[in-house]
């Protein structure tokens, strides 16, 4: 086995050209079988295997520097790249992250998760290897899904501009993680079809020198391409052809599905996690959607890139027709489009995940508050049980979006809420407005929610009591109950329970209220402390006698983590927090 | 006169192609006036007044949507729409705000000031309008300069996906603010030098039906365009050359001076301003860094279009050479290419505006302080005194900002200790660093600043006193001075005096000494008070006896606001605060 000897690209470099085959047959194998023992993603690392090897044996890193977009298809590069064992011996899987990360190895140059960033990245590379007049390649590598977003398209004007040795590897798979959209997939199907002959080229456009490799499973084909740009000293752009899910055949028949994976059976492609009938809050707001689209034509469901983030399904989709538009990876133009909609009397809505969000700051701020047009946006996995990785993460989304003006966050504990904020939000005219969706489950009051949304910033107050006020936010609400219980239960103090339900906002009537018979208030929050919901209470009752403790996350990039463990460091546990109220009071 | 009939689109259709020439002469004659006497966007304007006219011509506004980038070029269009006594009459001049503005008038579909979201906020509208089933023109008129933003980039790739009527007009003047940057510009000069006739077109690559007006002065090249286009049902892009500052010699001669401008003498073109010979950060930052370049090879100025915000006139970007990048309108761009050049072992320092800064949220996260690299990231007008246009505020810088964790922000309070954190943020390796620039001046303390700034979050308490202690950030620190003395005087009280440096952390063991011998803690900090620096104070001492009270301004969107005004609002004047902390303690 050659995969077995190989510890660095060194050893890449020592076979031949038909080595090379057999090389990556084992690296796809291995990564096969890791994949379906631990999960990942599936489509874009098997689509990639001949091109790393490929390039791995060309050039020479290190020192040669590549850069890999969002980073979720260099399983292969880990693995040539002194981190095997990862792959092959199932107990030091969890060796490596799932993206490229400095930490690891030297041939990791970012810690990247989020797409479109890998031409800028290493356009900077570049940059400071000719300030200080070093000779070496710079490689960026970026799949075809990742080309709509903002940041690619302005890294490519200036990698051409920048004038030196770069070298921009498009990965044409023909797919993001659904199926793109946006009029230059159009030019890349015809240069796909002319074989790169066609004049009208995206890529000569914007000034790169442009060579086409059909098959980026073939190194009779890839070899020599790679070969004659290394070294180049200009702005040099290679166009490859590959095939996603290559090698395993359920993952090539349905690319969307395979794009990620739990583990699944190698033979069958069958999912060994069983996600039951579990309801969940995605399927839910497509299946809500869906139904009020019909009476609603105005109506439209916008995702970026990701939409089954909110549900919609390819079946879905279809349903939903005109009433649903997947801009590709562009968050940016999804904030504004959907602006433009609701000003014109539209009715958007559109699904993102928390971490991606973070991609519009500017867009919610001056296309949507400033214009104040009544768009509603769903913030999905903000949460400490979001996803874990640190380019993941959904811990943020508080301190970025409720500190902007006009903006009406809201955070529902139970699903009766939730919906009652969907359908408040559709309808109104008068606000931007985001929901931040429960990342802990589905949880139903059973108690209908006729709350009138329309009165901004009024909690609800669940459990009147005095001494202490549970002021829990959102996901976080339930926490508040357990610990209101627990309490009584251990001190007997009779709590009271608050529902704040408006992020972006204090119901100074009630804080006022508090002051009577509280001595302390407790916040909690599924997110990070500085900028968030919790420290505008502290503010507010800064100069009175009243005692206000927040809870959250402290501001950090954690990676990989155990929530209930990073919750307990923070202080976060209904134990600590009952403990530290007793000690409080 | 023509002008002084014109009360609404319709006057124009009145008039024959002749007349509409003799309309464009009067109006960009009462352009000049007002810009003259009032200042504003010069070039912009004068460049497009043909193009305004034969739009309102041809099209039917408010039904058909012209939606103007940035919209500092809609001065002609506002005169055509009901709006010219704002441009005839010098006592209305501030009737209109410099910018698009749906509360004057139903022909501005919305409030725009940041560059390269017209396309996409138009697509909204097209949108919109589909779902409804209704029938009309959807334009966007977007400059060459913002095409280079990743949010124009992303809006072009979807129009031609959505697929029905929209009209993208692409005002080339060959100049944004400053020259243009990026390898897309080479490909709109080969389509001026072929009349828009050459193959390797960067807007059918991306899929457009294209046109080209060689002429954007001539009614008689631009209305036959016009009308082939109008209620075309996909999208169409219309290439028109135009002369930025035409009919204004001056303008026309040097464009980026006149890009934007104070009040000028018509004959001559010399300022009515006497700038004076006053230092400003801009200017010594420039000759800082020019001169600290030549010792520090690997030290790169980096602006995304805005080179004149950190003092990089024409003069001394040609002294910098190679050690300085305008990677044109482009920020997400040169934050990752800053991260990037870090990364690599150069000295990259980010010029950048408040508001600007607000468009790389996502790659301050990501790129930038997820990697910990250690660029140096310099905030203009960041502050109630930068600039007042709703689009334009420095106000939110710390709230989105300082709650990204790594980053370390800056708040020099001097001269020296600005150029105390230049020279350390420039110099050290471990923090992605940030400084806000004072915004009130150049005010010297005299006294050279020795800190260390590798001793992260340490507060300097530069008068000890009892009872109160003020927390005086930034450029707000003198009127934390003022307000000491005055207390002083008032009360006999001698209060603490802290001038906290940093942003982005709390000094906890200073925090625990002001319990001693301190009642009341006064924050006070130059933007919103949600999510900023002083409600993180107010929590920290959420439960102890120390009473806190955060100044700062409220949670906003204020328009052309006067400063002292909006800070009395927000009770921020050295009286009102005095007798608070009198009533308070």
């Amino acid at each position: 086995m050659f995969l077995e000897r190989v510890n660095s690209p060194e050893d890449v470099k020592k076979l031949s050209v038909e080595e090379l085959s057999v090389l990556s047959d084992e690296a796809r194998k291995a990564l096969l079988t890791k994949l379906s023992e631990h999960g990942g993603h599936i489509g874009p690392n098997l689509g990639l295997v001949e091109v790393t090897v490929a390039l791995h044996y060309v050039f020479n890193s290190p020192v040669d520097k590549i850069v890999y977009d969002v980073s979720h298809q260099s399983y292969i590069h880990k693995m040539l790249t002194g981190r095997k064992e990862a792959f092959l011996n199932s107990e030091r899987y969890d060796d490596v992250s799932g993206y490229s990360n400095p930490d690891e190895s030297a041939h990791d140059h970012f810690t990247i998760g989020h797409t479109s960033t890998s031409v800028s990245l290493a356009c900077g590379l570049a940059k400071a290897r000719d300030l200080k007049n070093e000779r070496y390649n710079v490689i960026a590598l970026i799949g075809d899904g990742s080309l709509s977003g903002g940041e690619a398209l302005e890294g490519l004007n200036n990698a051409v501009e920048q004038g030196t040795n770069m070298i921009v590897i498009v990965n044409d798979n023909e797919m993001s993680i659904a199926e793109n959209h946006g009029g230059m997939y159009g030019n890349l199907r015809k240069l796909r079809e002319t074989n790169g002959e066609a004049e009208c080229n995206l890529f000569k456009a914007i000034g790169f020198e442009y060579y086409y490799v059909g098959d980026g499973h073939n190194f009779n084909e890839l070899l020599p391409v790679l070969e004659k740009v290394k070294d180049t000293d200009r702005p040099v752009l290679i166009h490859i052809h590959t095939i996603k899910g290559k090698g395993f055949a359920p993952a090539e028949l349905n690319k969307e599905i395979w794009h990620w994976g739990m583990p699944f059976e190698l033979e069958t492609g069958k999912s060994k996690f069983d996600f039951g009938s579990e309801e969940d809050y995605a399927g839910l707001t497509a299946e809500y959607l869906l139904d009020k689209m019909k009476s609603t034509p105005e109506l439209v469901a916008i995702t970026s890139g990701t939409p089954t983030v909110f549900g919609f399904t390819k079946d879905r989709r279809q349903k939903a027709g005109k009433q649903f538009v997947d801009v590709g990876i562009a968050e940016e133009h999804a904030v504004a489009l959907a602006s433009g909609i609701a000003k014109n009397g539209g009715k958007p809505v559109y699904g993102v995940y928390a971490t991606f969000i973070q991609r519009t700051y500017d867009q919610l701020s001056q296309d949507l508050c400033v214009n104040n047009n009544p768009a509603l946006i769903l913030v999905f996995a903000a949460s400490v049980y979001g996803m874990n990785d640190v380019t993941h993460l959904g811990l943020y989304d508080i301190a970025m979006m409720s500190n902007i003006p006009n903006l009406v966050y809201l955070a529902p504990a139970t699903k009766e809420e939730y919906f009652a904020m969907l359908e408040w939000g559709i309808h109104q005219n008068e606000h931007p407005v985001a929901i931040r969706v429960p990342a802990m489950g589905v949880i139903s009051s059973g108690m209908a929610d006729n709350t009138d949304y329309s009165v901004i910033n009024k909690y609800q107050v669940t459990r009147k009591g005095s001494d202490v006020a549970v002021v829990a936010l959102g996901d976080f609400y339930q926490m508040g109950e357990t610990i209101c219980d627990s309490l009584s239960e251990k001190y007997g103090i009779n709590a009271t329970l608050i529902n704040p339900k408006f992020i972006t906002g204090l119901d100074t009537e009630l804080l006022e209220e508090l002051k009577v018979n509280h001595k302390l208030v407790v916040t909690l929050e599924d997110g990070i402390l500085e900028g968030g919901f919790g420290q505008k209470l502290a503010s507010y009752y800064g100069v009175d006698s009243i005692k206000v403790k927040n809870y959250g996350i402290k501001k950090s990039f954690p990676d990989r983590y155990n929530p209930e463990e990073l919750l307990k460091e923070n202080g976060i546990s209904v134990e600590q927090i009952v403990e530290e109220i007793g000690n409080l009071l």
